[in-house]
């Protein structure tokens, strides 16, 4: 597998990685030769494609020196080891946002890679095995090639009243069904998985608590993406045929868009050199509660597509004559201020990360999940703000083809003519950027995916709780109250 | 053209009187020959057909007594000449709403006949014109054919800082160019016009107050759809494409759908009888505010497509086994206190209505305005907490056709089975109509009509500032604190 | 009792009517002689004459046609018998806040007579007994002495996890002692009495559904405040000694102020002639449920206080010289908005009110439970907008005493000047106006009086979950998806 | 005056240096004599005392080593020389409001020295002038003598659309009435003087934008409040006298309170050692704007008394036996969420801050700005779910007295008793802290101040209006769109 391809350099370097892997792709009941020629798919592997652009473009943002060897390498690969380390990468996923406003999918790949740093070594103590070097080496050629690993974490479930060991169908969660002196072969599915047919690796991680029945659902491992036995069944988005008509205007955002597909094995080989768990169920938990702590601070990145709205939202008021007018100018701040918290909760727990025994940093988790419960919420509020400053002519503007017609065309021009100095065809434009945020494709990545991804509100609520030190604040409020109490 | 068509009498005589109009449509950049056969196109027509259909099967609710000569007609036909008919009016809309889950397009233009009962008899009383009779005879025509007449209201506008004789292109707002013994000719575009295609005659109306200068845009009145002059050109919606394909699962809401277009006038001619206002540019101002009286307490309509929100929230939550946690049935506690609030200050309106001079009773203005503010914001939080108890699968669910297929088939059904009695297929059915109504082609009337629809919130707030006679609580508040003032 | 007071016809009369009772009251450790004069209590004994004021002042609002003999009676004596009658009330409610920016404490006294009107009646068709005659000769005098009646409702309850009968101290709810050929003994304790002081007679209903264990607690009865056995203990508020300061402006509103007592059963003696439950527990539960329907929309009054904080809000910005700001103007829209959504809940749920077997009719419950919902809420904003309205200084403004001094008079005149042509004294009031309904003694009637009254906001959500039809909802959710069920 | 006070070492020296100045100071009329010892004052030297204790007590956390001369000095007194000095700031201000739960009246005076050290600084460079060593001369002795400064900066400004030298009465903004060999004098008040009164020193500074006809108003300087021609008034607040009363438990927090004074100057002389702006008026608005920067997010405080809040509710659900409900965790957790998102935005711009040339760094402006403005908002929900979780027992609850009464506080203990094991008096003194926080004095510093403080919430639009770099986001808007524009 690594030898298959040389490293890649450039963004061009990366597309051209994913060509010719006959992979097993269905879209629409059929499958799909090569999904970089696909006109639904190219624009999801563009947004990928940007976050080796930005490297080049801007180093020190998006590239960061490797603790292993020292060398440059993409900032998607490296695993934290600074509160400023992860300052950087959330800068690094806003401006993404910013150049994509979409999902660039690269992010929960790098979460993986940065929990297991710390999750192998803390194996290795308890239990005298050999993960944490075996990853280092696994990282190092990762890094040197300069690839893509996916996160796979999260598995069907089934009844979500009973434990993985306890379902009817036993491949509801991922498990180990055989394993031989080269390794080990797992059946199952991993659902939801962001530009999974866009990476070139994919791990696979337990999705929830695990417990001692559970052992042979414990299992963390990569695979090549073109691995045996691997299925790959796109999902749809709103709007994602559009992808798929003539002219890019009514596509709102051509150049990307965020990806998912359900990826399902059956009994796919993972050999030892790439086994990072193998049974130690115990892990499990701690692995996902890390996991969210750089996660949900990952869900910066909306305030990158919030900044795209706000100044879409600004350049309709713009187009409209209106951008002075106060209540429009009120809904601008307001959008910001929203943003804005956002923004402060992800860079506040990146900036009060702490240090773990394997040397990796990880984000204060009572505000990475602040950060991500703000997710579930803002992206909302700031959605709705800007469909008020778009206007409805954003839902019943005709296609592209009728502006363009020349029976029409004419008609179109004159009629949804706003500022004299404004052409027509710029306020349709920006008009179907909001609508593809909002409504369209991207609005599954802003708004959706704010609210799930990284788990649902309720799961950053229970972590909140867990984590608000009750039991402190009541004393100091019985402490003001005169109630005595044992200290 | 009345004596072209028999009066309609079931759903589906309306649904025959559609054909054969040969009206020049665009869309996608082509000339539609027959609307009512376009895929796209028909479940518009089929939510119009509901309040046809309504009346049928709940004659209480969706007719009512003509006050002209005592006889059943359609309540979309029904001038209020009580609370109790704007109260059943109200019932009727979140009925249909519920029925549909999306805009059934007819209340605009029951909102313009209700206000051209007073503003013509209003006109007749200050200017000794005749409009009122004529008017009414044309209401019973109206009624006793059981058609249906659109509002066209919304002019193009231009530069909104200019009056319309300002403008530089004199169409951008709807204006006589030439007139004749037998009555008037019109130019200008209706833009937004909801259903407009799916109706019979389209009456068009000024958008906003006009001075004296304006005089030549102080028109109203009715015409035909299959008048000479006339092009339509079609609305995009947000997916509206699915409606295409093979299947009706990924369409969510396979039978209804709204409607917008735009339609463009050059010089289509208004015989007399059809003409209500010719001039008298002073009344267009009260028009236009009595209008919104009506039509802000007609987006009572969202309520029911709440109530489709809620039922399918609880559904996905059954078929997820949760219905009973705790906080998924706050949610949806929520989400209806959010729905019902937004009922109330409609359903209040219409109990404090009054009646005006020429006997037709109108809502009271500031409930009215108090409904549509909260329209503009509830329905997108009752949006958003659906997509929480929906979960992340709404958005990465594969298509129909994979769904379907005999490689993917059964993997699908393997892996996105929930609770062992519901068939995966239903629930991905339910997800289907939440993406509908959140992000697909009925997000559109659910969310972005419920903002810009009979005026956008700043509307409202305008509105409510005027009546919220705020020198009498002042002078409460002055009393109160004890500070002299002149009562 | 009856022949010890003649029948109140003014306000005076009822401020008179409240002399020489020798009510056990203790205030801050001591007992009261004569609560009338004490100028703590005064304030709200004076909202309550407003009851009476308003009758004579505005008799079409504030009086109604009593439906047992046709006579005019104050229309907190009245038993709503039409949708309008509810109507009036509300609206009355209303005023009775803009007039007395308190709680004028006769509601729940009206809205428990209201419930036991039907609830007797249901009894006596079960029962064959004769409560409801009874109750009618005991309103019939009620109404020609134009008595006041307090509702006694909230038993302390103790232990929550616990029934009554399973209580340590069996008094923690209220109950039968004993009984004689005369009547019952009860003993207990009443909490949250609100204007218990100020009444002339005291109802006294189970605070909960009771079981066939609980009997002795079923006991609904009317008792004089001077009853042998009865001990009153005041509440405090929130800035309650101003009342007791020399000089007007700090009070903020220095006439009127809501009360809060407990009341202490021991041994209370109640006849037949005023007893209307006596150990039919299975009656409890719906008394309850039915009281909340009417008490709910009740909470109406609160608008009345809205409408003085806007106007006070509005006042303060006029003062300021700021009330054209855009930002000052659209937060009194806020305010309003908000402020009539409350309304709109309340109105809507009087004239969606039914009758009930003994003819009374009761408001809308779903919509009633809506209405408080919103108290819950909107009038903390409406308080924090007001607030923003009245800057800083409204908590750092020195005292009466200070401005009035020799000494610092003159500077702080010279340093608090605003508009040149507004006194520096009405500045002062109006903030203190503020201070009063937002931290002040009437905060606690705006806000947390909104908050628990008539039940906390958790009793109304569950209210809410057991009437949203959510089958129903579900049912139109999943035919739109088109998911078949049986329907 | 240095040599008037030996150096403060521990919290008893604190107030021990207060006494014996013989200000002038008025309270309700009357000259106060020692307000040391004044029971109404009392509780808001304590609340800075704690700054002193917790130096004390938390070294590491209270002080800080001064950038002059390496010393410890009490982080009041220390100009952050770098991003954690912030930071550590923050917290220690969280610290300090949990242990207070109120304002402890240290901050401004702190952001007043902090921006003072790079404004004389920059001053210096623009006109050559000897400000910057000045300052720095004073600022050692204060951190030799460990005193507490003020500061004095709003002006009370008239009529607000004129400026200062426009005011009909030129005190309204201080101002230089004279000036000679050895200083100047100046006359005017500063209003919203919090802790005026604890503390040593005043610094005076311009409280807005000046222009070159205000030059005799661009004065900065430095008092001891002890200085001739100074007189206090001081301010109320809610419930102020309860701190008069016998007894501890209706007072709430007994311990600790803010405290607020107007201080008008009559022709004030200062020294010219102690003057750092001199007519250079240029300089007064980048003053202000950073020093906005360090006080909006100063306003973390409120998270410290948000955690009190937090406590009480957490603890009243206890001792009601309720913690474990669903819907009351769940508004624990909506607590202690919005909390956390104000501290996340105020952490985050200690971290973000950057150094100015003086070497002082400084908080990021938008980032402050956020945390500020999302205090003007969520100390008010948390206080309205405070007093959902309290009940209605909070404002109805007897005084004091009546609970000690022989007569009544027996059947008060009866009565109020909830949880078995919970003493009655428990449950009244947390229920008293909670209304303390919301309605009574200190919330006056959690509310009222929270709103007002460091500017009201418009103040902070504006400036995130100013700095949310628009035409950037426009810029990335335009360009998915697929806008060409000129980069």
């Amino acid at each position: 597998m690594w030898s298959q391809f040389k490293p890649i350099v450039t963004g061009d370097d990366y597309v051209e990685s994913l060509r010719g892997r006959n992979l097993t792709v269905y879209l629409f009941g059929e499958q799909i030769k090569e999904p970089v020629d696909h006109p639904m798919i190219w624009p999801s592997i563009n947004a990928l494609k940007a976050t080796y652009d930005l490297a080049t473009d801007e180093p020190e943002l998006a590239s960061a020196t490797s603790h292993l060897n020292g060398e440059k390498v993409n900032r998607f690969l490296h695993i934290p080891h600074s509160a400023q380390d992860l300052v950087m990468k959330n800068r690094m996923q806003r401006k993404l946002g910013q150049i994509t406003g979409t999902c660039f999918q690269r992010c929960a790949g790098l979460d993986s890679i940065s929990v297991m740093h710390s999750i192998t070594y803390d194996i290795d103590q308890a239990h005298g095995t050999e993960y944490h070097p075996r990853f280092i080496r696994f990282l190092e050629r990762l890094q040197k090639h300069n690839q893509i690993i996916a996160a796979g974490m999260t598995d069907p479930k089934g009844d979500r009243s009973k434990a993985p060991h306890e379902q009817a169908d036993q491949d509801l969660f991922m498990r180990i069904t055989d394993r031989n002196e080269n390794g080990v072969f797992v059946s199952g599915a991993k659902a939801h998985m962001t530009g999974g047919l866009n990476s070139h690796w994919m791990m696979v991680l337990p999705t929830m608590r695990l417990s001692e029945h559970d052992k042979d659902f414990a299992i963390i491992g990569v695979v090549p993406l073109q691995a045996e036995g691997l299925t790959y069944i796109y999902g749809r988005q709103s709007c994602d045929t559009r992808a798929m008509e003539a002219g890019d205007v009514d596509k709102g955002n051509a150049q990307y868009a965020g990806q998912e597909v359900l990826a399902v094995f059956d009994n796919v080989f993972i050999p030892w050199e790439h086994i990072f768990m193998d049974g130690e169920y115990e892990f499990a938990a701690p692995m996902v509660e890390r996991f969210t702590s750089y996660h949900r601070a990952s869900y910066v990145c909306k305030t990158g597509l919030g900044d795209v709205m706000v100044g879409a939202a600004a350049t309709i008021a713009e187009y409209n004559g209106l951008e002075k007018v106060s209540h429009i100018r009120d809904k601008l701040v307001e959008m910001t201020h929203l943003n804005e918290t956002i923004y402060s909760s992800s860079i506040a727990s990146a900036h009060e990360s702490k240090p773990l025994p394997s040397g990796a940093w990880i984000n204060d988790s009572m505000l990475a999940n602040v950060c991500k419960h703000n997710v579930t919420r803002f992206p909302y509020e700031i959605s709705r703000l800007a469909q008020d400053l778009a206007g409805g002519l954003m839902v019943t503007l005709p296609s592209q083809q009728d502006f363009e017609s020349e029976e029409t065309g004419a008609l179109l021009d004159k009629y949804f003519k706003g500022r004299e100095d404004i052409p027509t065809a710029d306020r349709v434009k920006i008009l179907r950027l909001i609508e593809n945020m909002t409504l369209g494709r991207n609005a599954v990545g802003y708004l959706t995916e704010s609210m799930h991804g990284a788990g649902s509100p309720q799961a950053q609520r229970i972590q909140i709780l867990r984590g608000m030190n009750v039991d402190q604040k009541k004393w100091h409020a019985k402490k003001l109250a005169g109630i005595q109490q044992v200290d």
